[in-house]
């Protein structure tokens, strides 16, 4: 049911799916706010996640970032049928730096095979946002198969 | 002088700093071959930099694809010289699955202020190499900053 | 003058830049609304710019993103400032057919060095808008020469 | 067969299909060597194909190279099935300027539903060849539909 599907249900499948993704708990990354067409992913920096000079590495950035894309394209399928990243582009615009970074990942596009999602990452610090990085992710919709493969 | 950069000290300036780059410890990954413009780094498949299907995240395969191609464009820089990644792309062409993950980075032109770097991933598995992910980057140079600042 | 820029000037040196590319000419697109950070380009379908079954060829919807996306960038730019397209992408994600095809590019975040911007493209028909390709592109300031270098 | 695919006949069906995208013969553009797997497309440069100094705009270039690329899919396409352009990624690194510029695609990995390309631009002159761009694709196998669809 789509109801289903857009509603708790579809927020389950994906903190389910989110779960099991091995690398999100290798980076400390964390599940935030899931609407339909919407995922939020939360990373706190850490010397763990870092690059040379103290920065978020930009691999990590690019994780989460993709992660926030895949799972918004998710949550708007139905169930039974999972994405799978096929290709992302990323731009790095400011140094990964503050107390927390936060992925928005949003569809841009639904298609029947192929969807197209954006995330927005931002830095926070002292109560304000600063836009670090935007991504551009192709999904493509996968018969049979819950989650995202990222 | 460019044969100091070229020869063992450039190598040994990327050792230094991919060894200060924390996500790499935390992914498990490590330096291998380091020639001017090529730049080879290994990641061994675990749950721990996985997705929900057992598969090396994407995330992690482009968190090794981007250092590869940012070290790549580090070794042809003069001492003094740093590199930073602005953008990349990554292709996503099979699951990335095998005994070792290698990511190949090479360097394709090197200019005053931009360097255009690229990366192949491939899955190692019974002696045999298949290609699992692509990646181009735009590296700028930073004048006073050793290191890649991905 | 901020002010200068950001009015009258800003725009004519916009539209002047815009009428010396010749593809653009050739193309047959022309130049809607200049403002400070969004210019949109309109092209109208015909075989010229067709691809073979008909619809407006990737190419000729890259010309036009690409342009957009310049000039946004270069209407936020002080004078004796010229932008320059290091790389884009582009999503193309329905067929451009319509009575117009219409891109808006806008700033995403604009640096000393380099700016972001993007550019979405509309194909209109019946006063319907229908999203046909989103595009995302690095620009780099350069000294001493007015205007977009495509 | 395949030997009718790779040998004359898909030759022919990548000419065939040239022949029909307005674009090119707009642009004049022309059909190089074409062989399985690479494709290569030439344009002269002159005003019609011009930036406003004077250089070939970026989306002529990335019009010949996205052709290029998708036909180099095409040609090793079984007959009946096209392919469709979903993405592609261009980076700039030097003015398109010279006698004759020549974009080369070439099939990094086909797959069933996705196809991987890539198309390097060089500008020639006196002999002489300068990269000036490089174009990677996704391209989507669409069946019943001979051609690329750009």
């Amino acid at each position: 049911m789509s109801s289903e599907l857009h509603g708790i249900d579809g927020e389950e499948r994906i903190r389910a799916s989110f779960a099991k993704q091995g690398l999100m708990a290798t980076l400390g990354a964390s599940l935030g706010s899931v609407t339909p067409g919407h995922v939020e992913i939360i990373l706190t920096p850490s010397p763990a996640v870092s690059q040379q000079h103290g920065f978020v590495h930009a691999g990590a950035v690019s994780a989460i970032a993709d992660s926030a894309a895949g799972y918004a394209g998710l949550s708007l399928m139905p169930a039974g049928r999972g994405v799978l990243t096929t290709e992302f582009k990323i731009n790095l615009v400011a140094p990964a730096l503050g107390e927390r970074i936060v992925a928005r990942g949003e569809v841009v596009k639904s298609g029947r095979t192929l969807t197209l999602a954006q995330a927005k990452v931002f830095a926070q610090n002292d109560g304000r946002e600063k836009l670090v990085a935007l991504l551009t992710a192709t999904l493509m919709a996968i018969e049979g198969q819950e989650g995202v493969s990222d």
